[in-house]
């Protein structure tokens, strides 16, 4: 029996920290270790050093029940750079309790291609997810204690935009009325609870570019209006002070190491809808100051993750990767091609040409509106046929872009290393990251550029209410920032069951509210939700841990 | 200008924390560093290793506004037996970030008697508190996911006991109704949260013996009553393993240093109302199995922190102290006297005698009841006069009893060495631990024994509730669990306006419930808050941290 993630896992044998560090270019002195095997990075004394690294970006094609393996593509592919011998550092996001506990289970990577200790960093790792949602609970806390103080701001309770956050997939706390039981107790009004990685301070903690930078953003953060509709920002109620030093440890990066015992940092962790999903700014310009290449990765497809990496991230942070990986899956593109969840192992030739439009779209907005070298990673399965895999090839090769098969589940960076060829070759190429909208545009012609461009759609509609608040949004003076779109990570349009490369549509944004701190517009598209809830049967209840503290049951 | 706590604990010259272990006899492969200063001991090799030191338990007089400065004694002593040359360890509770951001300001000792790294023990420290939040609202959710997806245990909505907690003064959350929203969004129903210290995880994890035992003691955790009454555990939803897994760090004991570098284990930190309000067992009974001596404190006064020191924890845990210090200031005795909080720093020996007896009768209870030795120890305020002083000595001396001047505050050790010699004499005398009441008996009579031996009640009275739930629970089989009294900490009373030494009154109980993992019956006189709110101007307010990331603001 195929051994699972964990049980790899917990046969490694993992280098102390302080080796791992070396190799990543770092002193001793740099490192604040959290036992042997994990570390934060004090990058102080790196301020001035030069970015010298390339960076690479992993995407996707849109998900699918069937599973990509992005992380996992990641994690192999920056084990197969090591192995050719090109000093490359990997940054990845850190995972959330929700999904470990809910459906999903770990989010390290898989198989050979996973960053350790798998536990550890699947459960509170450094504490940075608690920290930040201590500092987002501090905020609310002192923000109902204003209004229940005399509310000299004259804070509008049904206006508070702030909430609450728990690292858990909790769906009873969506919807919540606080502040019953009496005068003592606080003011009643409507509130909820998001997902940890949903708190716009999560946004700010991965965008800022040191400690005080991050204190700047929380404290320009909206987090309710008055009676009269202005306002109020975390500067009001004083709490960006405190808030900041709850994150003074956790904004320093995090180091561990693959399975092969090369370097990276974990950091990070926002949501992938209503925020840009992916690492530390931090962590990803120290690896570019410290490795030759840098692997990163963003969440969900490439029209939402690699859109906000390089419309937002790379933007805001002022760096852009040399080239672009797409992982796809024959599953998943025959998943989109039409084929039922159950079938995905027969050979089908014409459902895989079918869905075949969603990875080459996905390839050419990167090559042809972001300018930007692309190879593709076919993440394999046993079940892939030398058919299927083929005109997987010869569909892309059309494009101009090469295939490289990708084996790093089952073989590690061995089954990465063509994968990673292409990649030091393509890095080589010239190229010019260009944005999919200008930010000085109006938030109008920002949202048609994006969902024209990249989603292909035909225009954006606004209800009555998005109109409004642009209008709104635009008198407040935030007319000028990025975008932050909203939308099911399932499909290139608004609708999730509009698999394969849709066309004929148009997007219909529902709501507009800015996020001041971490520094953009969202924009949903329908409902996003941002507290997950549990499953029928949830993971938790088979993870366990023995008399030693070995953890067994997560996945 | 004198200088604060937190520049005196800045300026400390800190050893690394693998010299600190070494002075309490860790080797550097027990420790799991934490940064430098900061570590988790891993204290599997200990198991079989007797205890040998003795143990001396810090407790007080009732609290008043004027403050008593148990902790700063506590940390003054353990450097004064160190000086002496015995080989002393420190135990304390982990402090909470509730009171860090509301009025108290930190925990960790006061001017020259402090544990350091001070801002980190205040703030998030090891992430101890966040591990077992998210370990009791991981036991919400599931139980909240358990009603939504069909509800097979038959839970009754109205009858769930648990509470999802934060580690936050935050009063809006005290009383709400979730669930709201739709079908998909569960259940809705009353509920509320309470500070994570207040958390029945918390009182389990200071009392479990490893980790096997705190796993038992989660699962049989009362969460809910079924619609036809019974109880639904832990174990019923499956939660423990995973609850468990959140915990596999959290319940190593953490070791710091204090000001002069002697080594301290700063860990667990349950309410010392509805629980029992003192470290956690496994700190205590390993520094037992390492040091010559062993001092540590619990919360409150001596009615409520040294009686469930004594009544619960040592006999949970096996152990017993060789003697006990109560501290007390002349200013808090005046307090006790009926001297206005302003008018404290006048010289008023009419007062001091008046409020002397509540000392007294602390002093009795220790010697009389329990059958320990001890020592009154004077927290010195620049205001105390001769006369005052003497005053109190001559007091206890007619009890048999010493009186030492702690001046560690201004001083550290040189201001703590007579009463580190006495102590070291005390703890020679033969002592034989007697409980105030056995737990074999009715918990009628348990009530009664308390309240009439230590509170010096005529006796205790019901509420028709109570009575109801007196009888339920011995039903249940829990008859013979310890008590865990909830009392106001200010009074020998149920009436915190009863100063001094009160009699001619009753003790009535309101409410009986079950902390059947932590294995104690919590007896509510009063309504006990769980959630505290935060002040007109929160400390919170002044924390700021500069851009290297040192912390200003923090008391």
């Amino acid at each position: 029996m195929a051994k699972t993630d964990i049980e790899i896992a917990q046969e490694a044998q993992l280098l102390p920290i302080v080796d791992v560090a070396k190799k990543a270019g770092l002193t001793e002195q740099m490192l604040e270790p959290y036992g042997y095997t994990k570390a934060k990075v004090d990058i102080h004394s790196l301020t001035d050093k030069p970015q010298k690294g390339k960076l690479i970006l992993v995407s996707a094609i849109n998900p699918t029940p069937a599973g990509e393996g992005k992380t996992t593509t990641s994690v192999g592919l920056a084990d197969a750079m090591n192995k050719l011998g090109h000093n490359t550092l990997l940054c990845l996001r850190e995972p959330s309790l929700g999904p470990v506990f809910g459906i999903k289970g770990g989010a390290a990577g898989g198989g050979h291609a996973q960053v350790v200790p798998m536990e550890d960093i699947n459960l509170h790792f450094t504490g940075d997810f608690h920290a930040i949602g201590a500092a987002n609970n501090l905020c609310a806390a002192l923000l109902d204690n204003h209004i229940k103080q005399g509310n000299a701001l004259g804070i509008d309770p049904r206006r508070v935009v702030w909430k609450r956050c728990v690292d858990m997939n909790d769906r009873q706390l969506r919807n919540v009325v606080d502040g019953l039981g009496g005068i003592a107790d606080g003011m009643p009004r409507q509130d909820g609870f998001d997902i940890t990685v949903a708190s716009e301070v999560m946004a700010c903690f991965c965008l800022a570019t040191d400690l005080l930078d991050l204190k700047t953003r929380l404290a320009r953060m909206v987090i309710a209006y008055t009676y009269d509709r202005k306002p109020v920002t975390v500067a009001d109620i004083k709490a960006q002070g405190a808030m900041t030093a709850l994150l003074k440890d956790a904004i320093k990066p995090n180091l561990v190491q693959t399975l092969e015992n090369n370097p990276a940092f974990v950091h990070g962790g926002p949501f992938a809808n209503i925020a840009h999903g992916c690492n530390s700014v931090l962590a990803t310009t120290t690896a570019l100051k410290l490795a030759d290449y840098v692997v990163t990765e963003a969440g969900f497809g490439a029209d939402l993750g690699a859109e906000k990496f390089l419309d937002i991230k790379c933007r805001a942070a002022g760096i852009a990767p040399s080239a672009v990986v797409l992982v796809a899956t024959v599953r998943a593109l025959k998943y989109n091609g039409g084929v039922a969840k159950t079938e995905l192992c027969e050979e089908n030739l014409a459902a895989l040409e079918a869905g075949m439009p969603n990875l080459l779209r996905h390839v050419q907005n990167i090559k042809d509106v972001y300018g930007l070298p692309v190879v593709v990673a076919i993440n394999a399965f046993p079940t892939d046929t030398a058919a299927e895999l083929a005109l997987v090839e010869q569909k892309c090769n059309e494009l101009g872009v090469h295939v490289a098969l990708s084996e790093v589940w089952a073989k590690g960076s061995e089954g990465g290393l063509a994968l990673a060829q292409e990649l030091v070759r393509l890095c080589e190429e010239p190229s010019h990251l260009q944005y999919a909208y200008q930010t000085q545009d109006s938030i109008e012609k920002k949202l048609h550029d994006l969902a024209t461009k990249i989603y292909y759609a035909d225009g954006v509609d606004l209800t009555p209410a998005a109109a409004k608040q642009l209008k709104q949004l635009e008198e407040q003076g935030f007319g000028n920032l990025p975008l932050c779109v909203a939308k099911t990570q399932y499909s290139f349009s608004d609708d999730q069951t509009k698999l394969g490369a849709p066309t004929n549509f148009r997007i219909t944004v529902r709501n507009l509210r800015v996020s001041a701190g971490a520094g953009f517009i969202v924009a949903l598209t329908g409902d996003i939700m941002t507290m997950p809830g549990l499953p029928k049967i949830p993971a938790a209840e088979k993870i366990d841990v023995t008399e030693d503290g070995t953890i067994v049951g997560l996945f």
